[in-house]
């Protein structure tokens, strides 16, 4: 028997898992690390979605896909459409899983609030506390709690540990998280918390490697750019400021969403064409961003390959925006040492990097062409000239792991 | 007689008015300016407020107070409280003026659009088109034109101009005008217009005097901190970026107003507090900002004199989101050459300039302390040290004069 951690991240209408093998004897010692690749990783989508059938697509330790088959319906037994998903997924590797134990789950969550600057054990009074937080993440926090509570029903002995997107950035000063508003309004918790924070933390995590011990601790700026996109800035490693701010609407252009926005635009939308909170929410979330500038898609692969003057639109102010927020968090930092490319985009799209990095010469950005080329895909790499003030980097995220890692050490 | 211009610069309960000698002859040779100081300026407070009495205030040329009076309550005609307080200035005026002859009107007006990118004669099809506009700056735009109507119906032949707060911008790429909202609603004209236009207009207009010809076209920020505060980003003096957006309630802290707010705020406070539009503007035009923040005051000057630690955390928060917006503004740029403080807390407020600059060496920003501590009320003067990378000035601005200024050019 081997023993394994089960990483959850359950959306809406899916759920992300990654089963990360646990050396012999692993617990409190966070020496004996999970290995940095999964066993299994896959995904469970098309949950609750009227007319998609609900899939579930395995792939093994290497990329190769070892299932991608229908899931029979959930039954109509109020036990949740999550719960009967893993289910499934629990029923797949008890038949498939050669010898897996499994020791505990760790899961992304999206929202701590200003309580929770750690991974956490979960347990009973944890969720109820955690779902008094689904106001500040509607979109989110009810199906991380929807998961959490399906494996407590399947597997109630198993330990379960909760990673916070929001933890990474509790080392923020208070000015970079507070909005002008009235102290009241602040004290309800109305205040910047920051997404992405576990990816955040394995690139902080994984710096020295990469630019040795001591250049790890200076001014960097990380641009963690996929369908969600948001950049942070670090300083000894630790979050100063990022541009997402109460929701994951703030700061850069998304996918499918917004990014910063005069919240004039918000009354003006209510006054004129008589948008309430829910037909802004669909506007701001789903039909903005990359899609609602270009028309065409919310994939920049797509807009990337079309020759469209609407598609070169969205990118270009996808990147100027990405410029400008660059300046800001340098700022924030009062200067700029490296730079780090992850996510989607980030890790893949070369020409979106290039066009970011043309323009910031003026920060000591100096790249060089071929690397950033022929980057994508490759690992850890540099993309910037050997003699550039600011040292340019892509960096592939792994949060998964960074969950199995921090579930791993929890075990003691 | 003496020929002037007459500048009206309208809002809901005040009208401020200032009055402009011009040389014999003027016309549309703009070499004949009026002259930069006003023969007389003043306003006219608390029109169609409750319970407060209206009054006029008029000083001289050299600032000294000539008349602070009560004015007579508004008949109930229905003529509109805007033109009952300008037939008592015109009234004032006839009986004080020493053979002034009004040669024309110039209106500082908050929104031209996308049309109007320079002043502009107004006339019955133009006010109809810039009310239409209303829905664009509901705050303002109908008190602007209330004044336009009152002149027509006090001196019917008399000229009158628009001069626009959005103008400037108008030279804008659009890339730093949009936002990533979808086509259809961009096409409506929901966009980044930016205010202030007026002030950094006579900022761009001025500065050859100050860095001579060459260095005034270089990389150059305008911070315009006031009340309302914004910051502009010109190269070769024509606006690139500017803080404001779509309304007055973007970017910067201000005495009342948010600044930029994360939009999941704005649909939070709707589902949990069940705010609607008119609520949520009172709470960002009115109730936030320095005054939010501290719960002490709007004013910069009370705030600088509190010893108290709310009122030191809304003046952090305010240079903290300066130097924000410095960097992004910088980004917009390519870099920095000159960075210029105006408005009332630009030119008065040193404390405040010196704890934005203080954290800007980065950027090349080395000041002066003394000449730092002396500037406020001295006019024209540099801040920054001989041999720093970007020079820091403060520049009083004068909106009154570039009006007067325009009105006069269209006399011809």
């Amino acid at each position: 028997m081997r023993d394994a951690i089960l990483v959850l991240n359950a959306g809406s209408s899916s759920i992300k898992f990654a089963i990360f093998e646990l050396p012999a004897g692993a617990g409190a010692d966070t020496s004996r690390m999970p290995s940095r690749q999964p066993l299994f990783s896959g995904q469970i989508d098309g949950i609750g979605a009227d007319g998609v059938s609900t899939r579930l697509k395995v792939r093994d330790a290497a990329g190769k896909t070892m299932t991608d088959q229908p899931l029979d319906a959930a039954p109509a037994d109020g036990a949740g459409q999550h719960r009967h998903a893993l289910d499934c997924l629990l029923g797949w590797l008890d038949a498939n899983d050669e010898g897996i134990r499994m020791r505990a789950v760790g899961h992304r969550v999206v929202h701590g609030g200003e309580k929770y600057a750690r991974p956490i054990h979960l347990d009973a009074a944890i969720c109820k506390e955690l779902a008094e937080l689904i106001p500040l993440a509607p979109l989110h926090q009810p199906h991380n709690l929807s998961a959490i509570h399906a494996v407590s029903a399947l597997l109630p002995k198993l330990p379960q540990v909760a990673c916070f997107d929001t933890a990474f950035h509790c080392t923020q000063p208070a000015i970079a998280r507070q909005f002008a508003l009235p102290r009241a309004i602040t004290a309800m918790g109305v205040r910047r918390y920051g997404f992405h924070g576990i990816s955040y933390e394995y690139i902080a995590a994984t710096l020295p490697e990469l630019l040795g011990t001591e250049a790890a601790e200076g001014r960097i700026i990380v641009a963690h750019l996929g369908n969600g996109a948001s950049m942070c800035a670090m300083r000894e490693r630790r979050s100063v400021a990022t541009t997402m701010g109460f929701s994951s609407l703030d700061g850069l252009v998304m996918g499918t969403r917004s990014g910063n926005l005069d919240p004039g635009v918000l009354l003006y939308l209510m006054d004129n064409l008589s948008m309430d909170s829910q037909a802004l929410a669909r506007l701001l979330y789903r039909e903005s961003g990359l899609l609602g500038v270009s028309g065409i898609s919310q994939d920049m692969r797509t807009l990337l390959a079309s020759p469209r003057p609407e598609a070169q639109e969205a990118i270009e102010l996808f990147c100027y925006r990405v410029r400008r927020e660059i300046g800001s968090l340098s700022a924030a930092l009062g200067g700029l040492d490296a730079l780090v490319f992850t996510g989607g985009i980030g890790e893949h799209a070369a020409p979106v990097r290039e066009k970011i990095c043309a323009e910031m010469r003026w920060l000591g950005v100096a790249m060089d062409a071929e690397a950033n080329a022929t980057a994508s895909g490759a690992g850890n790499v540099r993309l910037s000239r050997p003699d550039a003030a600011v040292q340019v980097l892509v960096m592939p995220t792994n949060e998964e792991w960074m969950i199995a890692r921090h579930t791993a050490g929890m075990l003691g």
